[in-house]
């Protein structure tokens, strides 16, 4: 997606050196990072230089093809092997790295004991997998984007755009082709606290795009539903069980919950990666908590041009910290997957699952 | 309420100064002010140092009270009516602030052309509408205490809480009341975006009086909810319609519509004063906008001890901030006032509303 007018992704190899996006910074400064070594790039997943499930998949991916291509012949599979093991420790929740670590090595290994063979092929391994990224966004964007009519005001919650993901994005994927396509949407952009992904990278992502926006604060979304000022809701997920219900940031399940009350259609966009076969329902998704710091300080860009904290509650009150709600499938009005809307059902996730 | 184990009022008269909490620097710091003239009793309520309907008219009464205490007889009149009128200049929407201002004028102007007199009666008026405001949100607490059993999960929003009246508060009474009865509730304080009622002033109170509290994002509400952690909601009320629409800070309605899809029982406190009979339905409300820099910046306490603001989104991204929304009497479980808990309808308005 654009940048001040030029097309970028969040993350690309360029011989063996990686570079990405440094997405802490945003968005005060837009900086790119070069990450020259197989350390440098696990450290970037490990330091969060990049986040979201797509984009560290191909960092990962293209940690395993940077190695191939600096590793000597002689200690080729070893170097290939160490660098697996030191990506893979990085994030050891993230599923989406472990599938881009395996996938490339084992592209690499199906060479034989040949060398060079074995580095072309994890490059384009890697590669291949990084443009599929891109792809299956560009493809929800597809499939949602007639739901986006002309002047269409939509809602979304933290950010499923392009920097969590290698392009285009899941829930503003559609806003973005129905502007590519002539229409001119407004999206109402929840701040998304405590870590501000809304405020910080959906509006900046919006911006690029020149798609007109408004930050407000979560407690507003609901005033701006029942006043009629929203037509549809998108958000992303993190997970969505088999029969429909979704994982995603939270305050994801009041937003539904007040769609719902007002009549407002609430879609759910993400590849269908995100499904999770092997979870029933949401009740079997664990809720991550999270440090009670993420509440008590915020993080921003001071008037004199530095990051920095502000402690906004007493020195000695607790903060609980929940990540993740579960949105109920019976509040969601469909999925928008890469092979299309399929509704919030046994049925419907069954029909795109991958086994 | 107790404030490191000594019992304050938000604002009281100590000879001819007026002396107030300075809220602005809470829960940072615990300061008080000395005003020893009108000009600085004006002054506060301008700019804020003393917030909430109950307190300002409380301050706006001292502050007459104080001008009759300084004015010369020669000029007794002629003084108090300057004073009126430069406290009534301060906050031109504060409703509260010129009832006080009236009341305390005419308990002076009934002595008649006797400045000794009339200054007795301006102090004793402004004492008794102090005390007024006291007495009626400690009837609050009692008439709501009996909802708050023990161990009860309670969760607030902004802040209704003895800071914004003279002591006690609306919202926060009951649980005062039911902590001081014996029982031991948990309160989860919503944060309130934009401005941080909640996470400053809410939390700073409740620790005061030892009740047990967690600040949550505003975002985290609706999830206890679903699971089950809140037993009761009670937020506060800037101004009731006549048929139990409430208008409250931005979110109350969010968390209305989902306390009513868990079962959860919504309560709003209030005095009967902040009934508007003139107003049919929460529609005739009008919602005030305020500045989008309170979406954009957060002011906080940095970690060298200063105030600090910092922005949490990209500088050219515009914000929306609406101050409150309404939330329909369909929503709501009772009325907490100190005539008793009514039900949100024309009728049990009608009831306790003043003439």
């Amino acid at each position: 997606m654009n940048v001040n007018g030029q097309p970028f992704r969040t993350v690309w190899m360029d011989g063996a050196t990686v570079r990405m996006i440094n997405q802490p910074l945003l968005p005060y400064r837009f900086e790119l990072v070069a990450l020259p070594t197989v350390a440098d790039t696990a450290a970037s997943i490990r330091d969060m230089v990049v986040r979201g499930a797509g984009a560290i998949g191909a960092t990962a991916a293209y940690g395993v093809a940077q190695a191939a291509q600096l590793a000597p012949d002689a200690t080729f599979f070893e170097d290939l092997a160490a660098a697996a093991r030191l990506i893979e420790s990085t994030r050891p929740t993230a599923q989406n790295l472990f599938y881009a670590v395996r996938h490339v090595l084992r592209a690499a290994e199906a060479e034989g004991d040949h060398p060079a063979r074995a580095r072309m092929a994890a490059v384009a391994a890697a590669e291949a997998l990084a443009d599929d990224d891109a792809a299956c966004c560009e493809a929800i964007g597809r499939h949602g984007a007639p739901l986006i009519g002309d002047q269409a005001r939509v809602n979304t919650h933290c950010n499923a755009g392009w920097l969590a993901f290698v392009d285009w994005g899941s829930a503003l994927s559609p806003i973005y082709a129905a502007k590519r396509e002539g229409r001119d949407p407004f999206v109402w952009v929840d701040e998304t606290r405590p870590r501000g992904q809304g405020s910080r990278l959906t509006a900046w992502e919006l911006a690029g795009e020149n798609v007109r926006h408004a930050v407000i604060a979560d407690n507003a979304t609901g005033h701006y539903l029942q006043r009629g000022q929203i037509d549809l809701v998108i958000v992303g997920s993190d997970r969505i069980a088999a029969n429909g219900d979704v994982a995603n940031k939270i305050g994801t399940y009041s937003s539904a919950v007040v769609a719902k009350a007002n009549g407002v259609p609430f879609y759910v966009a993400a590849p269908t990666t995100t499904i999770d076969p092997n979870c029933p329902t949401g009740a079997d998704i664990p809720i991550e908590e999270r440090d009670q710091d993420e509440v008590r300080f915020i993080w921003g860009w001071s008037d004199e041009g530095r990051f920095t904290r502000v402690r906004v509650t007493p020195e000695d009150s607790p903060a609980r910290n929940p990540a993740f709600d579960v949105t109920p499938a019976s509040l969601i009005a469909g999925i928008i997957t890469e092979k299309g809307i399929v509704p919030a059902s046994v049925e419907g996730i069954a029909s795109v699952a991958r086994r």
